[in-house]
């Protein structure tokens, strides 16, 4: 196992490929929030940039419509946020049920595993949605101290309706966690109003800004319970309560205290996203996904091909096509990244059967979406492709 | 503890202002850096994008002057990292002997503590080193899984030679954990030549880039350890399988598990920033450190102001200076702030005593010390301060 450094390399300029990124994500942002990963950087205890973490503070409350100050970017990838979620709500032993539609449903259910709760799952084939009867009757059963579930799933298109699921979590005293990671920004959610306890997204997908922060909101009924923990999580680095005195808790003066040094470019670049979303107005910008997603299908019933996702749990953000027998979906990706745009294939059960088309942030927009169109068109017919 | 969503929020734009980064980080990037963020993304499963991190984990390697193939930049900020070592580490009931020569080394033990470890602690007043022979007193006693020290203690500019607490490490089969968060890219660091076994570090220090990554390396030996765990860690985000599997096992083909989105445009900001490192070459970047502190040493003595930490173990990219009697150091800092310096305060016990001064990265230069030293004084003399 010996082994000795031997320096030895270049490292060829950075020079990334033009892209329309029209798979699961990222999704190109809008030329202003690059523009606002490059501003030059202040420290992370600068009066301004405790007032630039106040306002992304403020603007991710409006993204999420929630009131609750515990909302705010982690300091790191969406998965990251759904992590610290899970481990902060959870004790060992704790109860968890947790609604799986596709693999970021299993993710949950590995999550909240992994921080030592005792999981029940409710799973479902590719492309169907949890009977939140079913929750009912595990929840009847043996209490749970939270019900989680995939809002949006990515790699089945399913769309998991909000409100039974925290009705029922409710009714028997559990909090509601719930993956918005796909749907955030692109189609309805207003968090105070539905009653979700924990929310978890990424930046890449419908708010419009590179990959590498977390946006989350806690209730204050789960930050209390969160407060109540009779152990320290196993995470220092996701550790809410470290987070929220360095981000500032509710009524406490503007002194903070020092947990880690956050990534203050990328807090530019949701920043400067969620001015983007504030200008628009979610409403306006809810419309615009919802009409991209349906140019988007309209061209695909033209081409020939059909969503593999039931037409009664859609979604308008990503969009998951069934890949005709003897087409090679692969092939037909590969002459599209050619042509400059990404769309992504299947993962897991569906590898090989499904293409994923998102329509999220800058690039729901009729033109982009034309621009696939005829792109994809075109590559399937190089592959033989006659509908 | 109901609340209801209210909109209201207007978000000003972004409009930071211009810096001079001379505390404990971040440094100001170079330029290249900044403008490497903002470049067009590319899909994080891009073939573009996959030679780009097989890129960066070489520079990494440059970097940290190691062969190990578990070499790369973790998706949060150098915490994180430490943490993610910690934890695949570490499990339940393992001994863990943690070096505290300041807040950093607290730190330590607090990551080890969290991730179920039996954790026993050295620990020495401010601006101390520990003792070798201490560390060896409590492994004879018991044997631990690893020796865990912070190599250049932020909070009191303390250095802990690195080859003393190896040697005794190895000795009693004990892995060494090493953070290198303010020290590596500013001063000799070779990992393979000293015999570390996993070392974390950040990116916004000597290293020249915003914060957002923390680059780690993790020798073959304690990888061995990792895969022979009996559980699985408490964490899946920080999971070095998984994430290995992602970044690409050592012989495995291009193809890749997917595990989370990488943070495209960090890993940009990154991949430039070690472009520069090996550009310049490591030897000229750590002269060129060692010769911005000295300038920094003199200017500082000139006027009138002395180091806190001894010299026998002071170290070129944090400087800790003791504030005299009589003078107010936050007002000091304010003044500067003012003038566009940031300077650091201190923290955990120093915290009123001390000043910190970073020599790191872009701004380990003889122009930026020279303004820093100039307006340091005019501060000063602005607050009484007579030498």
């Amino acid at each position: 196992m010996t082994q000795t450094y031997m320096p030895h390399v270049t490292i060829p300029p950075l020079d990334p490929p033009e892209r329309l990124l029209m798979g699961p994500g990222p999704s190109n942002p809008d030329p202003r929030v690059l523009a606002a990963m490059s501003k030059r950087l202040v420290g992370h205890l600068d009066p301004y940039f405790v007032e630039l973490m106040d306002q992304a503070m403020g603007a991710l409350r409006e993204v999420y419509r929630t009131a609750s100050h515990h909302t705010l970017p982690i300091s790191a990838t969406g998965s990251g946020g759904l992590e610290a979620i899970m481990m902060n709500l959870l004790e060992p032993g704790d109860g968890a049920v947790v609604c799986i539609t596709g693999y970021f449903g299993q993710r949950l259910a590995e999550l909240a595993t992994r921080a030592g709760a005792d999981v029940r799952v409710v799973e479902v084939p590719p492309g169907e949605i949890v009977d939140p009867a079913e929750v009912e009757r595990l929840l009847e059963a043996k209490p749970a101290k939270l019900v989680a579930f995939v809002h949006l799933e990515t790699t089945t298109g399913a769309c998991q309706p909000i409100e039974p699921m925290v009705a029922v979590a409710r009714r028997h005293g559990a909090l509601t966690v719930m993956d918005c990671v796909t749907s955030l920004g692109g189609m309805p959610i207003e968090i105070d109003a539905l009653g979700v306890d924990a929310a978890g997204s990424c930046t890449q997908k419908c708010l419009g800004a590179p990959p590498g922060l977390a946006p989350i909101t806690v209730s204050p009924r789960a930050m209390e319970r969160v407060k109540a923990r009779k152990q320290k999580p196993h995470t220092w680095y996701f550790d809410f309560q470290l987070l929220f005195q360095y981000w500032g808790e509710t009524g406490a003066t503007k002194k903070r205290a020092f947990h880690h040094t956050a990534p203050i470019s990328s807090i530019y670049g949701i920043h400067e996203a969620a001015r983007l979303i504030v200008e628009e107005g979610l409403e306006a910008r809810w419309a615009r996904h919802q009409e991209a997603h349906e140019t988007l299908v309209r061209g695909l019933n033209a081409l020939g091909f059909q969503l593999f996702t039931p037409a009664s749990h859609r979604a308008p953000t990503i969009n998951v096509v069934s890949v005709p027998a003897g087409l090679d979906e692969a092939k037909v990706r590969s002459r599209l990244l050619e042509m400059g745009i990404e769309m992504g294939g299947g993962l897991g059960a569906l590898t090989g059967k499904v293409w994923r088309v998102g329509v999220m942030g800058h690039n729901a927009q009729p033109e982009r979406v034309d621009r696939f169109l005829g792109a994809l068109g075109e590559a399937a017919r190089a592959e033989g492709w006659r509908p």
